[in-house]
């Protein structure tokens, strides 16, 4: 598995997705604007990777305060974590995960800076290191849904490098590979930006899964045609209800899905769950630039001055997903309760 | 409205589909090889313009045959003939096209090369001066469904340049808009060949239409937020129980309509009606490269090696069809009766 992004001694270095499937190039970031900008631009993204990255930007915007005195550090630090919690909206890891963050910096009254940032740095590879053991559970979890022979489909990217190294939703794929099943992934290319060509398909051809590429607008006569089994997404948050935030044309795909009477899958770590929200109708949804519409590598490919809407996410009602697969096991409707039981099981309230 | 092709003298000019938004260019054919590669390459597309266009290409067809004699003359024109069926497979207005021009030639016994030739033409001409009346009837039929302020989503492009110049499902837009009623279109971009975004919207922009463009995954979200009243697209083959063949996409734009309750309408002329055909299952189903899909604009945009399924079109089924608007009317379910009424008031079997 590639490491999606990794602390070399000062400084952090990550995956430029924009450059993939042509070149798999390490980015340097050795300051807070730099990963503030990185995930901005979708050099790193997918909700658990861009929860890891806010974490260790929090620890190069520490490395950038030059601050002898804790309480003026920490008030410095604060800018930092409205620089990180500005780039992107939706997805609620980043919020977890600067949240965990705040709260070293909160059990850190009496230390010194130079402790302060020792301990940031320590949380943030935690946070990388649980990642890595959660997507493997959560993959483990997942394949047991999966039998052999089955064919996948999956819309946009929720692998390996959206994670820290293993996936959501294709690490249900591969977890069920090391256990012997073949597994036939249908990947949707994913507009605009195309992470299931660009992505989705490479890591996949890279982990010697059989890949099938098509544009969004097939995946329903593709169901239609009886060769698709289920469909296995991630997800950028999660409400209390089981509504799911994830990239635009989840919700066609659960729509046909169940038009066509396929199961409707999932992924998700439990950070993903947001109990604060009642339904996905609060979930805040990102619109973005109208050039990822109408431009493509650089070629106009519409006319200018035409108005564009470009949601990055859409909302999946929880009535359209048939189980929700996190580290924690499967749940299945009502989503509220099964999210209860695993906060209490792991001692939150 | 801009004229898709016109007969010059001897040759046939048609717009180059291909070049637009960027360029409106028209490309001189002068032999039926010249029509055969516009269709094959989707210069002229759409399945009324293909008929046309074929019409025109069996009358350049004529003018190659070195030959007085009328037998021998006929006899060479059957390949003409077999060239220009071989182009595209779904749309079945070729076929009718191809037909009638073939009627021509049965009914020319007696006749001399050049007056076969010169009633090949005159046929030919028919034909484009026909849908002309046609799409207006439709678009006047159709524009009753709408009305002022309300806003249409369309998939692919089924307007001025699919047609001879009015068009099918933007055709019923342009005769609301002749009505006084103000009408708001969402446009699919339409992957993977973004008609929607090339000719579509550039089309709907060039007659005053406020045009919104999206991808294709984002309809069934806008649709979501309440913001579409009905959709209307064209056809490239309805069968005799009204299922639809269309661009693919077409058919998990009618599965997203119906779960939000929407109308969901079909606008084609009677021409497209394939009365042999008892159901969708039996229409074929054109593939094309795989580089549609993993190429934009020279562009790789997916990895070297990923197997690809491209169909360029899909069946919806009658069921999710809640009218098809053509020159004879409106029909609803049971569609196969509607056919037979209109098949009746033209004087057919």
């Amino acid at each position: 598995m590639i490491e999606t992004m990794r602390w070399n001694e000062g400084f952090v270095e990550l995956v430029d997705q924009t450059l993939l499937p042509s070149e798999l190039v390490y980015k340097d970031c050795r300051q807070v604007e730099d990963i503030a900008e990185a995930i901005e631009s979708l050099r790193v993204r997918g909700a658990p990777a861009i929860g890891i990255a806010g974490a260790f930007g929090v620890v190069l915007g520490a490395g950038e305060i030059q601050e002898d005195d804790p309480d003026a550090f920490l008030a410095q630090l604060e800018k930092k974590f409205d620089r990180l919690a500005a780039t992107r909206p939706t997805a609620v890891n980043l919020f977890w995960a600067l949240s965990r963050m705040r709260k070293v910096t909160e059990e850190s009254r009496g230390l010194s800076v130079e402790e302060i940032r020792g301990r940031l740095l320590d949380e943030a590879l935690r946070m990388q290191q649980e990642d890595k053991e959660i997507c493997r559970k959560m993959g483990s979890n997942g394949s047991e849904l999966l039998k052999d022979g089955m064919t996948v489909l999956t819309h946009c990217h929720a692998g390996g490098l959206a994670t820290a190294d293993f996936g959501t939703a294709l690490g249900v794929i591969y977890a069920a590979k090391e256990k012997g099943k073949k597994i036939h992934v249908f990947a949707d290319e994913t507009r605009p930006l195309l992470q299931g060509a660009r992505l989705t398909a490479w890591e996949l051809m890279q982990n010697g899964i059989e890949t099938t590429l098509i544009s969004d607008n097939m995946a329903a006569w593709v169901m239609s045609r009886g060769r698709i089994d289920c469909v296995i997404v991630g997800a950028d948050r999660v409400a209390r209800n089981g509504d799911v935030a994830n990239k635009i044309g989840t919700y066609g795909v659960a729509i046909s899905a169940r038009a066509h009477g396929i199961p409707f899958y999932v992924a998700a770590p439990f950070s993903t769950i947001d109990r604060n929200l009642p339904s996905g109708e609060d979930i805040p949804i990102e619109e973005r630039h109208s050039e990822e519409i109408t431009s493509l590598a650089g070629k106009k490919i519409a006319p200018e001055s035409v108005h564009v809407y470009n949601p990055a996410f859409d909302v999946t009602p929880h009535t359209y997903v048939t189980a929700i697969i996190s580290e924690m096991g499967i749940a299945e409707a009502p989503y509220e309760e099964a999210f209860e039981r695993w906060a209490k099981s792991k001692g939150l309230e």
